[in-house]
């Protein structure tokens, strides 16, 4: 059983961790996999990728939407649904992640997920849109075979749970690789205690890692050494999708200017954000939920005083739970063996 | 047989018009349809909806990328690809046009159109990165029902030529409708001639129509009379896809400036880019195709000084094949019949 | 005495326009003019521009800031203070607009202003964002000779009152021209009746024109004929500045929203957003006022539901304050000579 | 005389520096500062502020423009000349850096500059755009006395040479302070050699610091230990200006890829872009030097081949030059003493 990087004694950042120190320590976030790990019925190809569902909250999504935003740090990537989310600061369905070649099958299975659970929809109010990430991970799974079927992607969202999820080896990250070593699925989370006005904000983060070679990571700053190096690794489309959850009251505008700081995380791990990559953060706030239909014409929101301090600490947690996700992204993958006969081995922690 | 709006001697701004007075004047641009119109094999589905898919040339497209521009006039739509044409400025596979729902399937299908033409993607040299277009096609067609398949979408690219492409209720148009009317596609196309320099310039369009309301047809600047109202049909979720085509040489910066300027088109027709609209503008140039792989580190583009007189030209240009496709839309559309009786009637040009 | 469009017979679009069919109907809105038409004490030199001040209201407009927004529809300009109203959605200070080379000038003006009503700015409380927007008045001006002084900027914020504005060759205008004919400010309004909820709301908007050659001017659309042409000015620089208000309660991501459809408006005028314009819409609303000091963590705002077809009214009227304003520009524009002999005419409507 | 932090042993990155460490390394680049540092003629008033000039190259910018790009990475700032660079993509004139309140003075400097020595602007060749950056040093500065002039930028820019820059507490610096220490004026440059082609590029920053407060300074990273707390010094409005060069050939979209990645550096210094922050990056390349007139209609531009492993230098570069040239900020600035007493004191490196 691996461990997380601050059971290794490792801490990053200055400010409390949540309970589950995972996205699932905001209330109602739930995190749920189904990973593939198996030759397919053919020749050489082996299936070793895998779907991970993020949902904001356990109700209808697209009944009550949460506040959104997205922000790209590297736009070589495939991930969908950013057309609208950027327009409207909208999002209204599970937030999926996959393999690159996967995307149009877990799009369909979040669209039919939706359309089960909200029969109206396409016939008396409009359409739906999904927003599914992506990281390559051809170098362990048989890429071009698209193993995944629209049924994968319905049964990661009914997976989900507000467990701690798991990390590393699973879902999407099954066979992601991060910095030349074994990656996919890191959480953490963060606490903001504003004592002078007795409220708590939590903030999550959910990464799938699949970017950087062993040179690049600046693993002298975690006091780590690395034992097994597969540094001749080097991706060229390594990527990373940042899922960003809080509870605290943020107007979509403002949620953008947080989830910019993940790049801040990003950095610190040593990535230069990669021509090659497709680095993209996806945030969403359950503060305010927005239901599809109402009869008012004006509506109340509620949102942060941009210039109180927690304003900055919400920088400053978007920064450390991306630096502290990535890093658990690699403390708790497993060596993996994939499609070919490659591996891709563990970070090892001394 | 339906008629191009010039054919009924409206003309649309000053520039001359290519010799098929659609996209397909830009050397080398393709289009194909596939189109859909039957009972499905279930209780009151009804299949009115298509694929339409645009070939910047007849080659390989992954082999020799376009350089390529997006422009989002309205973000409430589903269009896929977006985020690595902003990055990169480049398009590398056939431009797809469908209803909503029918995206994961359109784009599974360009996937294993490109995956099959190209045995290295996913293996020795990465992903490929494809565009889908979309607009809601629900009131004719039973969008829920998902009948389009991935092989739909490689039929229409295998369909594509060089031919006037055919336009009206046809390809991804054949369920949609413009300002209450029967709409669908369009197309139309330019001449600039810069006789000083001996040099010609082709500028094409071609529209998925389906937004508007019989109140805001502009119709008095064209000389209109509308026969028969249908005026009480008025999608929330219309949405208007413009494909762009030049041979100017124009580097993706320069492009997205050209491509802005079919906003104004959209806007004289009468369109105010509704809340509920998809409005997006994908563009392309022929002028500099880019190798998939090359040795060189330094490459040299060419492009317009972008003081020249033919910028404002191609501002124009972009303008007026915008507005005079969307008319072309619904001068060649015929009434449809389609899910539970609806009925959109055409446009009446008296 | 030049008459408005309307008082000539022509309308532009549906919407009721306000009491003063002026952005001074959104209540509070102020306008102020300073007009400089006088020799330059050196050879040559004329004077032939101004400075306009538009006030969101007549308090301390850095202790109640105003939620704003900005819209570049073509960026060849030299509009200052974007960057702030981009990241934080409001307006702290009036918006001035002049001449290209007086931007420093004017900067300075209203630094100055701010600075005298604000005490505490600069040495408790950090620093102050100013809005000045441009146009290239240099047929007519002297621009080289920088004319006008901070002085100037104070008294024309001084001068704003809430009356009908003055239009035409005044203030920030005096120097600019149309469509190759005296151009410079105009005006106009809207207001949105939302019956079934007892609440309207009032759209306001202030242009200042210098685009634009007599060729492109769309005439014909408002059963005009051009008495007597300057159609050899046609000026490679020409811009126009958009002032867009309103008291509808708008989140600053809505606000940009509307204000995109400015645009419309200025394409259905003919223009093409020609290569050497500064394009340049900034919105404005006076629905919340944000307290430069608060004790408050979290604040309520109100705005509109998104979906409301109030919405699409908004879109509407943003075009058609747009089109009308410039229209007005034309019409109250009066004959004016200016440097080295250089005349423009009037545009006469017969 | 105080070090570079490289004199001190301590490394950032890996790629190796240019001969002067500094921007001017990026041949034809020039720095120039104006210093102010003296009672102002009224009672507690005192300058302790300037001005400093980048000139890209040191022939007629307005004649030979350079590519160019800006990217903001935290809006609150004021920054001007940013809507045209990101039009046009060029930078037809020195940058300045200055404080906040002396924007207009220093952009009314180097219009008259840029006028005086091209006699056609304004007359027959259009408006020249300027860009000036700025951080507000009111700690230090009695910035609303507005003590610089037009005439302190003009100096600056004459002032300009393509000697290793002056660092630390000078010019635009003089005020400026940084984790609660000294910081001001930093450089830094890198070298990337691509052996198999035989070419060398050079990338060079200058940064403007103000910003963050003691207890943010990632210095454990840097095996620096802090000597003298200043740590009650936290600036609401601090900010940082970078100034990024290359003679790389990139286009303009390019270039603002590289330069985003200057927020790297940023963050590992241990910034999270505060919500008071200017956080800005203006980047220019001497490669294509772009006429102002030219009978061309087409150009040809160099540009690096995308995927080329040398484009991942750049970003890395960017990175390394943005953090480095921040802590050569901290270690050449000098305790300063300001308006009414205060003290910043210098870091000082053990």
């Amino acid at each position: 059983m691996r461990k997380k990087i601050r059971e290794l004694g490792i801490t990053v950042g200055k400010l409390p961790v949540g309970e589950k120190n995972c996205i699932t320590d905001v209330a109602g976030v739930r995190v749920g996999h189904v990973t593939l790990d198996e030759p397919v019925d053919n020749d050489d190809s082996y299936a070793c990728t895998g779907v991970t569902a993020i949902l904001p909250h356990g109700e209808n999504l697209f009944q009550k939407k949460v506040t959104a935003a997205s922000y790209v740090i590297n736009g070589f990537g495939k991930t969908t649904g950013l057309v609208q989310v950027n327009e409207l600061g909208v999002i209204e369905a599970p937030i999926l992640l996959t393999n690159t070649f996967s995307v149009p099958a877990v799009s369909q299975g979040v669209l039919e997920y939706m359309l089960e659970s909200n029969p109206d929809i396409g016939i008396a109010t409009g359409t739906i849109n999904t927003v599914v990430g992506e990281c390559n991970d051809s170098f362990l799974n048989s890429i071009r075979t698209c193993t995944v079927t629209p049924q994968h992607a319905i049964e990661a969202i009914n997976n989900a749970t507000e467990n701690p999820a798991e990390e590393g080896a699973v879902g999407a990250g099954k066979g992601m690789m991060c910095f030349g070593f074994k990656g996919g699925i890191g959480t953490s989370s963060r606490i903001i205690d504003v004592k002078e006005h007795h409220l708590k904000f939590t903030v999550g983060c959910l990464v799938l890692t699949n970017f950087g070679n062993a040179e690049e990571f600046k693993s002298e700053n975690y006091s780590l050494k690395i034992s097994q190096s597969n540094s001749t690794l080097s991706p060229n489309d390594g990527s990373i999708i940042i899922i960003f959850a809080t509870d605290a009251p943020l107007s979509s505008r403002q949620l953008e200017r947080v989830i910019k700081r993940c790049g801040i995380g990003l950095g610190r791990t040593g990535s230069h954000f990669s021509h090659g990559s497709g680095d993209i953060v996806i945030g969403f706030t359950t503060a305010n939920k927005i239901p599809h239909t109402a009869k008012d014409i004006v509506e109340t929101r509620k949102q942060l005083r941009e210039d109180h301090p927690v304003m900055n600490e919400l920088f400053t947690a978007a920064a450390e739970v991306t630096e502290e996700a990535i890093l658990n992204s690699l403390s708790q993958a497993t060596t993996t063996k994939g499609r070919n006969g490659h591996i891709v081995h563990e970070y090892k922690f001394i």
